[in-house]
């Protein structure tokens, strides 16, 4: 009985998750193949598997395999996680009409494209019609996707942070701004160590150097691939291809290294999930914020840390001779982490980077709730930059213009990436409780005793239990901002 | 009444084509950047899309809106075009049973694999049984699609090229063989002329050579892209974004040089198809042997002319001013018409190169009809090349290993590099017969009169008339081998 049901259950969902891969393939191909002028029709074509992904969750045979499965008592606890997950899944998508689905990825394409252009030229004019559009969509989806009485923006989180509220959010986010703007005050007005950094590096060196921690830190490189992009990220077309993509500054050295870091630790991720959920609902992160964890624990935790330097500025020095001649381990330590109100969030050190994300987090809430209009956005953004991090935007590129997420209609993405960072530092802290040895391992590279900790109590489960209850499991308690504090007193002390 | 009918089945037509472009996505990127241990899933991916793509060609509502739409006077010809299209792709894909759609695509993806693996270690144990699981499927999929008392390989040649059997084919391939086996006798005994171009070539020069020629030619780069492959291919995953991939040699120039211009022609064709088709069934070349028509077209017709080299050595000398110092346009030009007893078919001559077509179409004619067995392939065909073409492969690797096709299914298609050839030498005709200004046009590098002179009546025609009815509104007659061989007379007398 449970087995019929389960074989009338599992190729369905085998035939919904091969979409997302699919999608997956045809949004990494747009960001780093697709020439320009064929977005239209990308955008056209990812519509349409979309609609059919949309039709698949809701057709009548998934929806009574599914009856059935639920009822049945002989289900392992896999397939019951499954079962709970695509039921998730298909009330979120029962909420969201299709013609939105399709209106929201055609407008995503020509949003996407228009950023671009927008961010090159620094002209914000002729991108934020296509902002008020995909707004407009997403505002909608929040209405769709909310249950009754569910703030629309919270919805939004929802579907990327499942069980994370505003209200959930607004004391964490307000402890942090208690103790970083004090914090960034200070160290800000620290002097500045020498930019060690800023030379001129050969980007075939870049790719080397990123591709050698890549492969020490575990991304097996084989099971994946590297790409650059104008905006870094990670996509998994599958457990064994697993995609990141670096931008490269000629002439700076941490962007391209920190950005490969980061995207790696997500793909470490991908790349780890049980074998046995390839393929199936469970094979997926069960958050970004727990996504974002594994990319922030390497790159600022590992990456960021004097041990790393001690390892890896040898093989620097070989790459690029000239441009590090003399320099210290220390002095690469205290370059990569020199605390200023920057305007680039994703250059931003630890202790403003967070302010970054408050600031974005406030704004797409006004946005979201119709307190503010795209129109007056970029001044807006300037303005709250003033306020929270004392600087103010040259132009839009470096303004409201620097990420990519509302282009792509992520509105409720960037409160994952400060969660991320408290996860990391709670896992960090578990991990060091219970291996002591850690950073002497990272001074000599040996980073599989880590990963395998990360793969066992994070990776490998995939979504089978919620992120508050991997992190639980891991470290003994759920979300918490103490231990990403006590690391930055710690450290900037 | 019509309206009604056209607003139904239209956007179950265009959703169709949407999915044949994710498809040829899917594909471009298996070749081109997929993870090799990716294979497998990506296996699973395209068949979930194929699938898909089967259901949907069968659905009773597309077979409402069509026979509504077939009922309707008031049709457009470019409506009532892409109804009898439809009707086609529902009558072939109502013969295939979805396990067997599936089963091939999943058998495919393993099979490409192990076919590059065996390709790059000369093995060709290995593959075999991935030949045998394909070809076993191809079969059933030739007698599936057979109307009743046609041959499962006549049908599997239909589906590439609409209305051509082995019995129109048979006597054209015989006067072929009779015409060209001793013209080659005749002309591979000439002494050899230097081989100007077997030197060190940069392969980033090698680069920028072709992409200077490609973008004189016509193809336009910013619509399009080149990327490298270990089997050149052209895929267009829409009129806006047509992909060419080109395999290069350091110690060899033409190989990526024709490989280039082959793949242009092939790109320009699907860059040129009327804009008001982007998206429907129109937008695609009514049978490959008038795709092929294109690359043998710009490769051999104008590739390897006297004006070519007249136009272009001075670029490659510039390029490779090493390797090309005091070669002649007269010497390019010998060296790149050596008639020898090749053993591969893409580098072959254009005496040679149809023979090697008779030898592919004799085998799977045998493999299909069961006749030949896969296990006794390799002896088979080194025997037919000495029978044919008086040489034998030293391994199986530029043996029977040396062509992507088998390996990926697609049984029936080397008739249509034949096709192409004759149908290329009937166009250039009559274009010369209306241009005689053609070669002094080739040698000013003033390709446009020609290039639209096949976009207007090839190109943009798309498939709303048969191949054989646009090389006859072209050329004033059809399939016609007479001029293929004058063509030959000429050059090689």
């Amino acid at each position: 009985m449970a087995e019929t049901a389960w074989a009338r259950f599992e190729p369905k969902m085998k035939e919904i998750c091969d979409l997302d891969r699919v999608l997956a393939l045809l949004g990494w191909d747009e960001e780093t193949c697709l020439p320009g002028p064929g977005r239209a029709a990308r955008g056209r074509q990812a519509a349409t598997v979309e609609a059919i992904r949309h039709q698949r969750l809701l057709a009548p045979e998934l929806e009574e395999a599914m009856a059935e499965l639920e009822a049945s008592p002989e289900l392992t606890p896999p397939q019951r996680a499954m079962a709970r997950l695509m039921r998730r899944r298909k009330r979120l998508a029962s909420r969201i009409p299709e013609p939105l689905v399709k209106a929201l990825a055609e407008a995503r394409s020509p949003a996407l494209g228009a950023w671009q252009e927008a961010k090159r030229s620094r002209q914000v004019g002729p991108f934020l019609p296509h902002l008020e559009k995909v707004l407009s969509l997403v505002r909608e989806r929040g209405r769709a996707l909310a249950e009754a009485g569910q703030d629309p923006y919270d919805a939004l989180i929802d579907e990327f942070d499942p069980g994370t509220t505003q209200a959930l959010l607004t004391p964490v986010f307000s402890r942090l701004v208690a103790a970083l703007v004090p914090m960034l005050d200070r160290l800000a007005s620290r002097p500045e160590p020498k930019a060690v950094f800023h030379q001129r590096f050969a980007v075939d060196r870049q790719i080397e150097l990123g591709q050698t921690i890549a492969a020490e830190l575990g991304f097996d490189l084989e099971r994946g691939r590297q790409d650059r992009s104008a905006h870094p990220f990670c996509e998994s077309i599958g457990l064994d291809d697993v995609r990141f993509t670096t931008r490269f500054d000629e002439d700076e050295l941490t962007e391209s290294l920190y950005g490969t870091i980061h995207e790696v630790g997500h793909g470490m991720y991908e790349q780890g999930f049980d074998r046995a959920f390839e393929g199936t609902e469970l094979a997926k992160a069960p958050s970004m914020g727990l996504h974002e964890s594994q990319s922030r624990l390497w790159e600022n935790l590992i990456g960021r840390s004097r041990p790393f330097w001690a390892r890896y500025l040898p093989l620097a020095q070989k790459l690029f001779p000239e441009a590090l001649a003399g320099v210290s381990a220390e002095q690469a330590y205290q370059a990569v982490n020199v605390v200023r109100r920057g305007l680039i969030r994703v250059d931003a050190d630890e202790v403003s980077y967070n302010l970054h994300i408050v600031l974005r987090f406030e704004l797409e809430r006004a946005l979201i709730a119709g307190d503010l209009e795209v129109r007056d956005l970029p001044a807006v953004w300037n303005q709250k930059m003033k306020e929270m991090l004392g600087v103010v935007p040259a132009h839009d590129g470096e303004g409201c213009l620097q990420d990519i997420h509302w282009a792509g209609g992520a509105f409720g993405y960037f409160p994952s990436y400060t969660l991320g960072n408290l996860y990391a530092s709670q896992l960090m802290a578990a991990y060091e409780r219970e291996h002591p040895a850690v950073w002497s391992d990272v001074e000599a590279g040996r980073h599989a005793p880590l990963r395998e900790w990360l793969r066992a109590k994070v990776h490998a489960r995939g979504q089978s239990a919620s992120a508050e209850q991997i992190v639980r499991d891991a470290t003994g308690s759920g979300l918490d901002a103490a231990p990403f504090l006590a690391h930055l007193e710690r450290k900037f002390a």
